[in-house]
């Protein structure tokens, strides 16, 4: 192995619960399988972070936020927010979580570890094209520093967040 | 540790000399001091692999080919195709390599695996938006998918490359 290649080890995110991480893998499996790549806990300029933010070739731009439980849901009280840096803004839950606590106008993906399903679409509001470029540089640019802190774990990349 | 993240391993790449990789590390060093990230071996629409791409915040986007011998550089007849793709084109290389044997019209970087220093700057050739949207989208999902790769190496996502 290169002395520049060595094995990465992804700190451990203490803020997620097991059956978050979980239902965020699933939900990242079934958002591929759409066409979408994701990038997790995406700090947006309103100072929050979306869950998941999903991106297909096309350019548009998908926000998942993951509730694994109804206290989880109910705690956050802010979810529209979301709607401003997004064309389509979904929950994702387990089974364990009763749907019809999910606003009705949200989409909703109901996964586990392995994969998901959407239990309903979300309607679309589109993106302005200025939204829609600063939505793809910050997650471009939030895929790659993370993967070069990764990569040159003793360079300037700070630590993966 | 949670049982959903594992220490990861980034597969060797064999297709890179030594020195090529320090130069790359270097030089992606650099750029992140001057407000740019990252991916390497970027595939682009015309079928070839830029060295390295790089964003700023902005949406500017360089091109960097790296080159680790006088050999390398003249083994590679194709570079101006890069042009269509960046703002600006540099070659990075290290001390060892005379800096005479690259085009005048390109910007330069000299780097060792430590860091890196401009050389020559390179002339500017803006994007058109459609170029740039498209790179943007390029950068964004490579660099998601990789990371989707190396967090769940058991999903759809393939292997890094």
């Amino acid at each position: 192995m290169s002395a520049l290649i060595k094995p990465l080890v992804l700190p451990v995110d203490g803020r997620q619960s097991e059956t978050a991480l979980a239902v965020a893998r699933g939900t990242a499996r079934l958002l591929h399988a759409h066409g979408f790549c994701v990038v997790s806990e995406l700090p947006l300029p309103s100072g929050r972070r979306a869950d998941l933010a999903a991106l297909n070739t096309n350019g548009e731009v998908w926000i998942v936020e993951i509730k694994s439980s109804v206290a989880d849901f109910r705690a956050d009280q802010k979810w529209q927010d979301y709607r401003a840096h997004c064309d389509r803004l979904f929950f994702a839950t387990s089974q364990d979580v009763p749907c019809e606590i999910f606003p009705p106008d949200t989409g909703l993906i109901v996964a586990d570890a392995f994969g998901a399903a959407f239990h309903c679409e979300a309607p679309q509001h589109k993106l302005a094209a200025a939204t829609r470029k600063a939505m793809l540089l910050l997650i471009a640019r939030a895929a790659a520093l993370r993967l070069q802190s990764l990569i040159d774990p003793n360079g300037p990349y700070g630590e993966f967040v």
